[in-house]
Parts: C-alpha cells; sequence; structure tokens
C-alpha cells in the first residue's frame, strides 16, 4: 500500500490488516510515534469534521500538521497548476490528506507526487477511510465482518458512503436491505456487482418490517437539494426517519450507524439506547485513520 | 471544578488556588505535560487575541489544538445541530475551549459533552478566563486581592468583562470607584449585588479627582456602536482617556490594566510608564489559562 | 543578528554563515531543538506556500507555531493599532514572522516588539528569506556563490524576489543578465548600485544567444496585469519561456530557479531534466528558514 485512494485498491486481506492495526493502536498494544512527521491537510472542499479527524489521528501520534483549506490557496489564483501546487506541498511534507470536489483527483494526486496520498473524499466518487471506520466499527459491535445482515437506509443514490461500504462489504457475504426515497436508489452499476458477487440483496419501503432481522442499520441524511419538488421531501422524509420506538424489538447486537452530520433522520431519542453508535463511530475513525497513517508511512515496527 | 462557565460557580478558595496554580507555572515550579492532550478551540465568534492565548497556553505546556470557526463549521451548514458537533468534537480532544454570541451556550454545552468545558466568552454573559487572568494580574501587581481601592472606567453597561471582575472581587472587600458615560453605567443588578455584599463603591464623574487614592485602575473600550448619536460619542470620549498627565502623583503601587484591544482610551504615552500593565496581563493570561487546562484535566500532579 | 529585515543588514560573512547551517541542518549535522519555542506567522497578506515552509521549518524541529491570517485579525477591526497588536502577540510568542502588503511594516515591526522579527515579504520591497534560499539553492547545485555567469529572466521591475537575489549576489562577483519585457526592466538605481560595484552585467533580449555561458538561469513570473494592453503581453510573453528545446547544449551544472509559483514561463517538459531544479528549491527553503530561526533563537548550541 503505497496509497489509499478507492476501495477498489484493497484486498480484502489488506482491508482485515487494517482492522487489526486500528485495533492495536486503540488498545494501545501499539504506539506508533510520529514525532518526526508532518502531514498536509488539503481540503479544497471543506468538511470540518474529517479534517478534525485527519488532524487529531496525527497530532496524537505525535506528529503535526500543516492545512491548506479551499479558499486559502493563493497559488491557485496566481495561475499555478494543481500539479505544482502539489508538488511544492509535497516537498515539505510526508503524506497528503486531500479533498475535492473533482472525482479522480485523488487519484491524479497520487500520480504526480512520490509521498503517499490518502483521499478523503472527491466529489460523488469515493471516500475510503469513511468506508474503512465503518468496517471498523463493525467489527467493533459485531466481532466479525462476515455474513451479517445489514439495512442500509437513507440516499443511496448520491451517497459516496454507502457505494464505498456496500463495495467492501461485498467481500464479507452480507444480507443487504436497501430502502431509499424511490428516486434514490441505489446506483444499478452498484446493484450488477452485487449481482455477480452474489451477495442476497433487497430493495424495500419499509425498514419497520425487516428491522428484527438486522445485525445493524447504516442511515444516511436525504439531502433536500436532491428533490426538486419541496414537497417531495416532506412527503417521503418521515418514511426514512429511526426512532427509538422502532426499536422495541430488535437483535441484542443491532446497532444503528450514520457517518453524521445527521439531521433528523435519526430521532435524538434513539441516543441514550444501548443501540445508538454513531458518536463512538466518529471516534474510532480516529484510530482507523492512525491505522491508515502508520501503514503508509511505514511506522508499524 | 469539572468546567469553567461562570465565575459565579467559583468559590474564594477555588479562585485563590487557580492563582497560586498559575504562580506555580509561571515561576516553573509546576510543569503540568499535556504531550498527550488535544484541545477544541471552537469559536463561533472570532477573537484573534483570545484564541491565541488559549493555544499558546496548550502549545508551551506540550499539548496540541485543533481549531474551529466561525466560518469553518461546514457540519453546521449541513444542518446539524449544535448538541450534536460539541458530542463529534468531544470524541476526538480532551477539553473544548469555547466562544460564542449567545448567552448560556456554555453552560448548554457543558451539559452536552463529557469533556471539560471553558467559557472563552458567551456573549454579554461571562468571559471567566478573562476575570481570572485580571485577578491574577492585580496579585501580582499588589501581592494581596484583598481590601483595594480600585477604580473602573470605560463601557460598564456592556463590557462583560468587568461584570465578570467586579463580581469576582466582591469576595475580597474592595472599595470601588466606577467611571462611565451616563447611558453606559454598571447595571442595577450588579450595583443591588456589591450592596448585598456591604462592598463601598461609587459612581463618579471624574477620575482626576480620585485617582491619586487607587491601588489600581481598570479601563475598557468604549464603543463607538454603543452612541446613537455620534456626536455624543465625540463629547464624552475624551472623559474617559487616561493619559500620562493624569498619573503624576498616583501611589507608588498603582497600576492601569486594560483587558486589550484599546483604541484611545488609554493615551500611547503611558505605555512608557511604570503604570502600564496592560500587556503584561495578556502575558499573565497565557499562564492563567494554563492553571485552569491543569485543573480541569487533573494534571496538577 | 537580531531581526531579519533586508538583505541590506547581512554582511557576507553573516550570509554565508547561514548557508553553512542550513546545510548543517539539511545533513544532520546540527539538529536544533525547538520544543519550547512558538512562533507567530502573520500574513496580512496571504501566501500559502510562504506560510507552509514556515510552518514547516518550526515544527520539524519540534517547535510550535500560531498563525493569524489577513481576515482574522478581529482586534484590527476593533480598531487596535498595529504597534498594540505586534505587542501583544509579543507577549505569547518568541518568534514573529510577518508578512504584509506595507513597504517597511516589517522594519516598524522589529522597532516596536522585543523578541525577534522576520520579514516574510512586505509588499513591493524585500522578501530576505527567499533571497537566502536562492542564495543556498546556487550553493548547493554550483558549490560556491564567487564567479558564476547567472540569466535573470522574467519581470524584473516588480519582482522583489530578483532584486534582493541581485543585491545579494553581488557581493559575489557574477556575471549577470537581464531579460525582460522592455517596460518590465530592472529598476536604474539596481543598475546603478552593480556599476559602483563593477558587477558585469548586460540587458538582452534573446536569452537562447546567451543560454549555453551560464551556471543558472534565474526565471520569475511575468504576470498579466502588468500590461495595460492585454495584446501587449501575449505578443511578448513567448520569448520568455523556457523550455526542453532550449536546454539542449547547457553547462553540465546549468540548473533553472524558479521561486514559484510558475504559471507557463517554464514548460512542464523541463521538469523531467537534471536542469530543473524549482521544486527542490522550495525544499531548500526549510532548511534556510530553519537556519533563520535557529540563528534568531540562539538555538544553535
Amino acid at each position: 500500500m503505497k496509497n489509499l485512494i478507492s476501495m477498489r485498491d484493497l484486498s480484502k486481506k489488506e482491508i482485515l490488516d487494517l482492522m487489526k492495526l486500528a485495533e492495536k493502536i486503540e488498545t494501545g498494544k501499539l504506539k506508533p510515534d510520529m514525532s518526526d512527521k508532518l502531514g498536509a491537510l488539503i481540503f479544497y472542499e471543506p468538511s470540518t469534521r474529517t479534517q478534525f479527524s485527519f488532524a487529531t489521528a496525527m497530532k496524537r501520534l505525535g506528529g503535526q500538521t500543516v492545512t491548506m483549506r479551499g479558499t486559502g490557496s493563493t497559488s491557485v489564483k496566481k495561475g499555478e497548476s494543481f500539479a505544482d501546487t502539489l508538488q511544492t506541498i509535497a516537498q515539505y511534507t510526508d503524506i497528503i490528506v486531500i479533498r475535492t470536489a473533482v472525482e479522480g483527483s485523488a487519484r491524479y494526486a497520487s500520480e504526480v507526487v512520490d509521498i503517499p496520498v490518502v483521499n478523503a473524499g472527491d466529489g460523488a466518487n469515493q471516500h475510503p477511510t469513511q468506508a474503512l471506520l465503518d468496517l471498523y466499527s463493525i467489527v467493533k459491535t459485531q466481532g466479525t465482518l462476515e455474513n451479517l445482515t445489514i439495512g442500509v437506509v437513507g440516499d443511496l443514490k448520491f451517497g459516496r458512503t454507502v457505494h464505498s461500504l456496500v463495495q467492501a462489504l461485498s467481500d464479507f457475504n452480507p444480507k443487504l436491505y436497501f430502502a431509499s426515497p424511490s428516486h434514490l436508489k441505489m446506483p444499478p452499476y452498484i446493484l450488477d456487482d452485487l449481482r455477480e458477487k452474489n451477495i442476497e440483496f433487497e430493495e424495500i419501503r419499509d425498514i419497520e418490517k425487516i428491522i428484527d432481522k438486522l445485525d445493524l442499520m447504516y442511515v444516511t441524511r436525504i439531502q433536500k437539494e436532491r428533490f426538486t419538488d419541496p414537497e417531495d421531501y416532506e412527503k417521503v422524509k418521515g418514511s426514512y426517519i429511526i426512532n427509538k420506538n422502532m426499536l422495541k424489538s430488535v437483535k441484542s447486537n443491532f446497532k444503528v450507524l450514520h457517518p453524521l452530520p445527521r439531521v433528523d433522520e435519526i430521532a435524538t431519542d434513539v441516543d441514550d439506547t444501548p443501540y445508538a453508535y454513531y458518536f463512538q463511530q466518529a471516534k474510532n475513525g480516529v484510530f482507523m485513520r492512525q491505522a491508515i497513517f502508520t501503514t503508509l508511512l511505514g511506522s508499524a515496527e
């Protein structure tokens, strides 16, 4: 592993190795020392949460960060090419974490510079560190990634998070239920992928009917902006809100995950139940990103 | 002490303990180690100076910070609740320093998260770390907080700094003189408080008449925006400007304090006198904030 | 050396000492420890690249930074004077790096505060750390600063970088060729300076004719905004573009330097030749800035 650009680049073994490494770091069995490391956080598209998580991961290992936000790039204003900006930053730092609105830009960055590149989200395409922290959260709560029954709820069309997650899960024989408004369904190319790999899945309307079968439910935000008619949004949004009342007879190992930020798709009365796992999931992201830094910077020994 | 939200939460003993702790840190008798600590600086309302002071305090103890500025909060734009933002940040960091324009928001934050919260100013309400650094500056220059004669000058109506300071001083039997434009007087509820505690105070017009009695004078900025008629501002502002000429026969222990930034309420010819203490006061803020971090993070042993 | 404001303040010996120090730091012979140092990066005029370079220099020596960007200075908005802002920041930090659009402001800053000040560019005036890293790049590639034949190409009128560099080189007996559009020629006061010091120089039209004589070529960006008639820009710009084709018979020690960012004045086909040195030059800037911090903060022993 030289870079982390897409979940598609990772073998099943590499995924499992990252899980084990994150667990070792979380439990203190491994203490990578990054005190001589400097990470560049380049966020052309802002994301406070993701940026904080990467900065926390680096700083808690003793390393440091320099940050460039979308509006901060004066060189770009002066007409510098993206490749030159990257090559210059690569002179200063040991690793580049990059988030942009443009699909493929993280891959391009990794081809331009000699230091490792981590994709922190390139448009609607990939967000692999989110997928990996989701998998890590699943392992921690279920003890395994294999043979789980998982509900995926919300905007399945534009949610890059769920795309990466479903692709990653397809190596672990899940049973999947997809619940979304009709015009925000999982894209056909992903369903085709699943069919090819013989993964069992079902597109459903009513999550309540199947909730008791689930080991976990992965909920994402439905963005109002995705609806041309605001009334349509008001009509459907209620169908994809999880509340405490729905959780009466779920399995004891059941957990609700969410990449955050949430708006109202999980009622706050769920927060105090033992099924809420989304804030812990955010914390898991720090350990997973530490595992990624450790792997890419070769600091594991 | 789990949080620092308001001076009203602090007992006299807790205040004095913080003074002693700041002194130990300043003199190097105590060297708290924050190398495993990460502080979140959340500044919804910007304040370069306060933010620098907190960052300096943490970094000079070996710790690190992550910073979110008002405009930086992309999660808020996506519709996330204040509580969710705080709970997520609490997954990453060990302590939250928060400044907002909304009264009560720091208290609310402390109720939402499990990690310590420091109020760095919530609207016109409280700014307890400023009050504590002011007290520390008084102790350092006067040797005590007890029985001092203090002039308080400027905008006494809207200045949260002077409100917190006067409340804190009321435990130490001061004699107080208040000088302000007539429509920017100290609010009645604070005067009532002082009367109840039998604190001697006087509202005066002319600071020059009483300046020789003072152990110290605390000056604040009068904001032009507080006047509906700009001419009124021009009329009164001269009456509340301290200059070198006025300091001819002050007591030898006399000091001028100011929370900064100043505009013109202290003439620059005062800067070179032995009575100017406002820049040292800013420096004292770092030691006081280190004492606060040390207390809240339990790093004193 | 108490501050670094202008190349004119530096003696030949001081320049050579900084070269040696940068080399010791780069090769690891000297490891200055800045773990108790905090640097203020004050960038009233934004410059991502320069800011990153200074932050990298400090952080890779174990030190920390606090950063104030142009729009971030809330105290300025509140009416605080430049002197007060500086004096306050000097209470918190050990060194101030300052960039402004106003000539002379770095000098003024150094007169106001007691801690060292580094000029990171004051308008069209000086940018001494850039000049020093340019000299360091010359030493590294040529083995010496003495008796070199150097082409200087681009906007020689407004380019503060080339002004500082040429002034600095004038202590080392170079032979200089200046190539620029006719209205962007080297200012007469600099040419007079060179004549006075008996430095050989020539203003030329066609760089190709003399390129084989050069030990190195220093290229700068020609800003479109400098032309009143856009057609004039289109006419001349081609004459000052360096491409691979022009480098066929250059000397083996020949290098192309550029302060970056470049736009199109160096074709990207030059990047893969052994003559391209501009990205390494950016990296050299970190070592030079570490040498400057080390000298000014007295951490060399």
